[in-house]
């Protein structure tokens, strides 16, 4: 791909995020451009970035057996009635009796309702990559915390508690790899429930200081919980190990909702003894946007974002110095239009190592009159600072083999 | 792909919005649940037919050159009082302050301003695949005029007018065959200009009786005209056809917007003799979710939906009567995922031939003990009713070259 085809425009500004480093750096870079406080357009390398998160989730999702549907924004105020949740103070109004929805407990319930009509379609379950609402008064966090943001949510339904208990640990596993192949090191901590009033929650949380939650975790087991539910203690509850208190960010959730949602809707079904029951409802959230300002909150030093492979835009930025390797180099970018991202601009060297550098692509490959009459390139990894010479017929082998 | 899996739900009875076949069809066969006035859920089955129909037209805009964007539904008033459209009355506005987009120029433009800094950048061009807002008095047509629905709305940008209109001719070219593969015969009609004082705009409509559009085209050649701006004349001004007037749908929309947005926001740039200049906009709009309901519109029976093999759920039902070819039902499914529906519920052959014929996929293979008998299984033609005998060990031949 062409840098001038994609029209980047990478800038030496801040964004007016102040002191936010994600919407900062993908500002800077080319990826995002803030539209107003919380609310971001996504320009086509942003757009190149959120589809990789996406497909990581879908993939997973689908793996887990969550069928994709896609519900509306607009949400009818007598849905949220039914729960209660129509004085929940982040709601968006655009009518008296319109709300926008910032979650879709009250879409998806009667939706399965009419869907699931006998307890052998169960368990049954579905998730929407959808974008969210909701009204924050401080909104300065940039992708952390949007008033408009991307989530991947799913529900599922089951007969009974054993069912649901399977497929929350069948999702909890999917989150796990989801995170782990978006480059992020997650914890999962309990957030919620857990003694006899009220059903239990996790959260998965990325340790990072600018997290706006805080989480307690052993040092020696997988145990941990959010700071709001944490009863002092000195000691890991399960091993007795060091426990340690850190600033995190939330970048997904899991929930038992219990029967709370299928009551509220009356959904019933008969159970094979022809008794009647509630369905047990999940709940499992991913915030995509906030993943992806997460990821770069994360990875990115003094020069600019450092992209784990996986999401990364391209594999490679290109650099041409002077005019001999041009060809070449068009020739490559063509042959490998979705791994390389080829700086045609006409601009100096030192300013195209900068901006690649600022972009974050894995490697940056440079062509230079010098080194290519020994038929060698220059190949830099962005997160070493390692530069390797290799000829320049090899190049595409790297390419293929790089991935 | 098992029935069982995608929970599909058909239903008997009709939706309600009344004697509209689109949202009828669509609920009935399992592909959408209304949940309010003009407003749509997408169950798997719609979601499988909105993604083809999205990656049709995504395919069409990449080789234009457009790029994939993605623009905020948020959007703050101050910018639609820039170009005066802040008192549009389909507008919802969530907050004071902010509006929910109908449509994008007053994002693009500034963001255009803020990607685009020389002459040498120019054409460019974007696109976005995104949820739109409006309130409507009566959304009664289903899935062709809905208070939210998708739509892919693109920007060009250009340095004169000759640039944008040989844009404008591409896009009209893309639009032709965009519209092709989905299977609908589309008119481009004028819809606006041609005099001295206002640019010109074209619609792409598909003729229906339940469309709200009138259009007004020469059965000779490829004149049109809405009958909005049709001046009265009996015959074709171009060729002196014979003109014929219909009700239409408008499934897609192409604007000169000339220099008004760039004027609006103050967008200019140096050209090559560093003289300022505004740069003329194109926009050009189609209905995603008014294409999915036009084509159900346009093909069905009184058994259901008929879908043209491009935007098909599937290629195929697939039905088993008896148990004895199970195992083969299951393994061809399994084989063929994308193509092929297997009905696996436990009821009568007969409920399983209404549904096939309801939820429309081109093709329907029925594996019967008789036939199976001598190797045969039957292939029935949801379009012609045609019914074929192939030999079984031919099936998976037949759908892959069935494309």
């Amino acid at each position: 791909m062409l840098f001038s085809d994609l029209k980047i425009s990478t800038s030496k500004n801040f964004s007016s995020d102040g002191d936010c480093k994600n919407a900062d750096l993908l500002f800077r870079g080319g990826f995002v451009e803030k539209v107003s406080s919380g609310v971001f357009a996504f320009l086509p390398l942003g757009i190149i970035v959120l589809r990789k998160i996406e497909n990581i989730i879908r993939q997973e999702m689908d793996q887990a057996g969550c069928k994709e549907i896609l519900m509306p924004a607009l949400i009818p105020r007598q849905n949220l009635q039914k729960t209660g949740r129509d004085n929940v103070d982040v709601i968006f109004w655009p009518k008296e009796n319109t709300a926008l929805g910032f979650s879709h407990e009250e879409i998806v319930v009667p939706l399965a309702q009419n869907l699931i009509k006998s307890f052998r379609d169960l368990p049954a379950a579905f998730f929407q990559i959808q974008t969210k609402f909701r009204q924050e008064k401080r909104s300065k966090s940039g992708l952390l915390r949007g008033q408009e943001f991307i989530m991947k949510d799913a529900y599922s339904f089951h007969s009974d508690q054993k069912s649901l208990e399977d497929f929350y640990q069948k999702m909890a596993g999917a989150y796990f790899r989801i995170f782990e192949k978006c480059g992020l090191n997650v914890k999962k901590i309990q957030s919620g429930g857990g003694d006899f009033s009220e059903k239990i929650s996790h959260e998965f949380s990325v340790i990072c200081e600018v997290g706006e939650d805080e989480i307690i975790f052993c040092r020696k087991c997988d145990w941990g919980q959010n700071s709001e539910i944490f009863k002092n203690q000195t000691a890991c509850p399960v091993c007795g190990g060091e426990i340690s208190k850190q600033k995190a960010i939330e970048v997904g959730n899991i929930f038992d909702l219990g029967q709370k949602y299928s009551r509220d809707f009356g959904f019933e079904l008969l159970d094979q003894n022809e008794k009647k029951f509630f369905p047990t409802v999940g709940c499992y959230g991913i915030g995509i946007t906030r993943v992806l300002g997460t990821i770069v909150e994360i990875f990115n030093d003094e020069f600019g974002i450092v992209w784990p492979k996986s999401v990364a835009p391209f594999l490679a930025t290109l650099v041409c110095i002077g005019d001999k390797n041009l060809d070449l180099a068009q020739e490559l970018s063509e042959k490998f239009s979705e791994k390389i991202l080829f700086d045609d601009r006409k601009i100096s060297p030192g300013k195209k190592f900068a901006d690649a550098d600022l972009i974050g692509c894995p490697l940056r490959i440079v062509l230079s009159e010098k080194l290519s009459a020994q038929n060698l390139a220059e190949i830099k990894f962005r997160s070493s600072g390692k530069i390797e010479k290799v000829k320049i017929t090899e190049i595409p082998k790297f390419l293929e083999t790089e991935n």
